[in-house]
């Protein structure tokens, strides 16, 4: 098969970005438990382009290729699958693979195709998707009535998470940036908007009340100010860490807060059992495919990019001002001989 | 009435200890929704030395008289209360105020005194068992199977917390300074016993599987080591911070366990709505109070003293080697006069 291969690192400062190239590699083959995916679609995370600079190794026995979801049709089944067949439509959660024309995935990380989401976009929900639903509500159970305050709003976990929080009821703060990234949050439905580059938003959001929660993104950076802006009883949920991985936690503010912070990442969940993929992958099929199906909640793609342009997304994402998500679609065999796809193929 | 009284906080730095003395003050009285107790005992909580010394000042409409916790019988009912008469016994929560004759608290902060508990053993309850309570179970959500540490288990937290821990089911590991404190908890049904002066406790829970639940006094001095002993998915609650109230948190370690820190303190919840004083009673009422109706949770008790020696107390909570609560007992008017009491009141 063909996959995107990182050809060169790069420093691991991240002085010159890595270099992304597309080439043949073995197919992967899916063991007891596993499908076969023949991929439509990944799309682009942070993770990603971590992992690409060496900064982020996959965990143990997970795929070295890139990408942590994906959308396309099932070409095989392992032993002991039940409930899906050669040529269903899906999406999955990956342990990485995604970028790529086969990923094989435990039937755990699987999900139906929401009704009316094309499969191309489909490939922006799993990440996002299961990434917010673990952590807004599985881990800080936010609730209807109580203030969500979501960090990078324009990002592909903001965008899901404005919705998210609209649709179970919560008010919604959002920091961003732009001002055009910040419009582009309100008609999410975001209700307060922050520009981080003007305003504190530990000022800002204590005039509504407080943050019950706050999904963030930044870690060492913002976690004093962070527990500032936590309401009593709030939870700041650190998903990513932009602003640094260690920083100082002063205990007495967060008791004076009865609060807590709480880290999690869908990467290293165990397959199966409490807090494993499995349960976050059947929460969000149970209960968030239901608002997806209705248009309540929608994947919200910046740019959709052959998958050959991996490293141009990449690009486009550290640069910053997207909105919402980079999707990767797998050229299609039609009219592209493999040598023109090799020459197409490596992306500097 | 009388009550103790801080004659003298002592240098900031806690170089002397305070010095307390037994005055007379004027009386509380209950306003709308409270009720008069006549103080039977209260008991010896850390905070009540830190208050003493000027570093912890109660909240604002708050007693300035020490005490957090009380024994008595109800003196007298404010307007608005339902199910308590006067004579009642009764134990119950305190904002402040326990150190005394007599003390107004809502009707939210009282519990009944559990069957086969005396009135004086019952002062050493109520904040042992919310505290207990609300963090390992409300907020950290501890059950059958899962492992806790409880660092201190002398202390009357840690009394309080191993018992629970047991009843809950799951597996009890503690710490503690001294071997005689370690067969104490060990005879409280302590599973894993780790003496912190010679034992790293990460490598003796580690070796255990990790923590599921970590009940932590130290703050930022246990702070890196108690990410590092945490399960995957592990909850870690800080309640107190011998060990300095700011330390270093890296956000990556405690991804990787996709973990918890929470800090909670009974003090500083409101008295209703959701984290509530009034939920914390309700709940240990409801779910506590049988299993020590049953003799299955006791309070653990270190020494009963005369209310006038609250200072010789402090002292020996101070030094260590305490094991459960200390209990403050109100003197009787049987035979003492009011001037043999202030005699005997003042206590350096």
């Amino acid at each position: 098969m063909w996959a995107v291969t990182v050809q060169d690192s790069g420093p691991s400062n991240g002085a010159t970005p890595p270099v992304l190239g597309w080439a043949q590699v073995p197919d992967p083959t899916p063991g007891p438990g596993e499908v076969l995916i023949a991929v439509t679609a990944s799309a682009v995370n942070r993770a990603d382009v971590l992992q690409a600079a060496g900064n982020y190794a996959p965990p143990p026995g997970a795929s070295q290729i890139l990408g942590l979801e994906c959308s396309g049709r099932i070409a095989a089944v392992g032993d002991g699958v039940d409930g899906w067949s050669v040529g269903d439509q899906c999406c999955a959660l990956l342990a990485g693979g995604g970028y790529a024309e086969l990923v094989a995935v435990p039937v755990q990380q699987l999900l139906p195709v929401p009704d009316g989401v094309d499969l191309v976009s489909a490939a922006a929900l799993p990440e996002a998707a299961c990434t917010v639903w673990s952590n807004l509500v599985m881990a800080a159970g936010l609730s209807a009535g109580q203030t969500l305050l979501v960090h990078g709003g324009g990002s592909g976990i903001g965008t899901m998470a404005i919705q998210v929080g609209k649709a179970l009821g919560a008010g919604v703060a959002v920091t961003a940036g732009r001002a055009e990234t910040l419009t582009a949050c309100a008609e999410l439905g975001a209700d307060l908007l922050i520009n981080h580059r003007t305003d504190d938003f530990v000022e800002r959001i204590a005039d509504a009340g407080g943050a019950d929660v706050i999904l963030d993104v930044m870690g060492a950076k913002y976690l004093s100010r962070n527990i500032s802006a936590l309401a009593v009883g709030g939870r700041l949920v650190v998903v990513g860490m932009q602003g640094g991985t260690t920083g100082e936690l002063n205990i007495q503010a967060l008791m004076r807060k009865q609060g807590s912070v709480i880290s999690t990442a869908l990467r290293f969940r165990p397959l199966t059992g409490t807090g494993s993929k499995q349960a976050v992958v059947q929460q969000v099929r149970d209960r968030l495919w239901p608002p997806v199906a209705a248009g309540t909640v929608r994947p919200v793609i910046d740019t959709v990019l052959p998958m050959t342009q991996a490293g141009q997304a990449h690009r486009r994402l550290v640069a910053g001002g997207h909105f919402g998500k980079m999707v990767l679609q797998v050229p299609t065999h039609d009219g592209i001989d493999d040598n023109q796809r090799t020459s197409e193929g490596t992306d500097r």
